[in-house]
């Protein structure tokens, strides 16, 4: 399947010259969107999995079918304020914007193999600060996957120690 | 599965007197997270499903996953400003507070069957709302799912002509 085609492009979204990948229309379309995930978990078949951490709230869509499709557990890296236990947090910069990334203290055992999921991978902060928290309770992230690679904006750079697995990739 | 041994049950979050049901401690295991889903399905094999919504951003790690196994689309309802397509809105009133939920104007096709999925049915307004942006594009909303209920607060009145499924109960 040609995720590309599912895809919606919108430009100038959220600001001028930000040419925005829109999932929602893979989203809403069951037969791509069961392909999408079940695409990602070929990719991901020689990892060990324990848990699968997604930041809000795009990669919820993401990583909560995977986490289910691979029977292991799924948490939540959300915004300040939104979880409602002990949480430890990070700033972090945006392709767009700055803000801070929460996850509860017990969400991760030491040791636990943690993949991240994300709809996007641009330039790559969100989810170095994703890395950030995890590691900072002793989880072990060993892969991250995402729908959509921007591969211009050099994310990877970010996530030099990390496997990386896209779907679908634009230039920008 | 008693899947009130996996919930966490926190005090006067986000405000006194409120007690949160917090399904992350449920999420984060595995074994849980795929029953949770797989016992909801159970509980919707008759009904004929075509794709499944869900508000922001809880609503997504049950709508999410269960669209996936059941093979149709997933519908995500957002606050204002996230979509990034042509919107409708409508106001809600929350449990505590207020806000404005978003949806695209196509993600549902006039006549599909729509099931609502979120974690928890407290009051009933963010469905109320959700039931009300899917008839304003002929989504013809055919139940509701949760897993958690506050029976006490009576959501299944806001929501008279709607089945509702939920996987386990607490009085408030």
């Amino acid at each position: 399947m040609d995720f590309k085609e599912h895809i919606r492009v919108i430009p100038d979204f959220p600001q001028e010259g930000i040419s925005f990948k829109d999932i929602t229309t893979l989203l809403q379309n069951g037969e791509a969107y069961k392909q999408s995930i079940d695409e990602l978990r070929k990719l991901l078949k020689d990892l060990k999995i324990d848990v699968i951490a997604g930041p809000e709230a795009r990669g919820f869509v993401v990583g909560a079918p995977l986490a289910y499709a691979l029977g292991v557990g799924f948490v939540p890296i959300r915004k300040t304020g939104k979880l409602p236990y002990k949480t430890i947090q990070a700033e972090y910069a945006l392709e767009y914007g700055k803000d801070v990334l929460a996850m509860h203290v017990d969400a991760i055992q030491p040791g636990q193999n943690v993949l991240i999921a994300d709809d996007l991978l641009a330039t790559g902060g969100t989810i170095a600060t994703c890395v950030d928290l995890i590691r900072q309770v002793g989880g072990n992230v060993i892969g991250a996957a995402f729908m959509i690679e921007l591969q211009d904006l050099n994310g990877r750079e970010k996530l030099p120690d990390i496997e990386v697995f896209t779907l679908t990739q634009y230039p920008f």
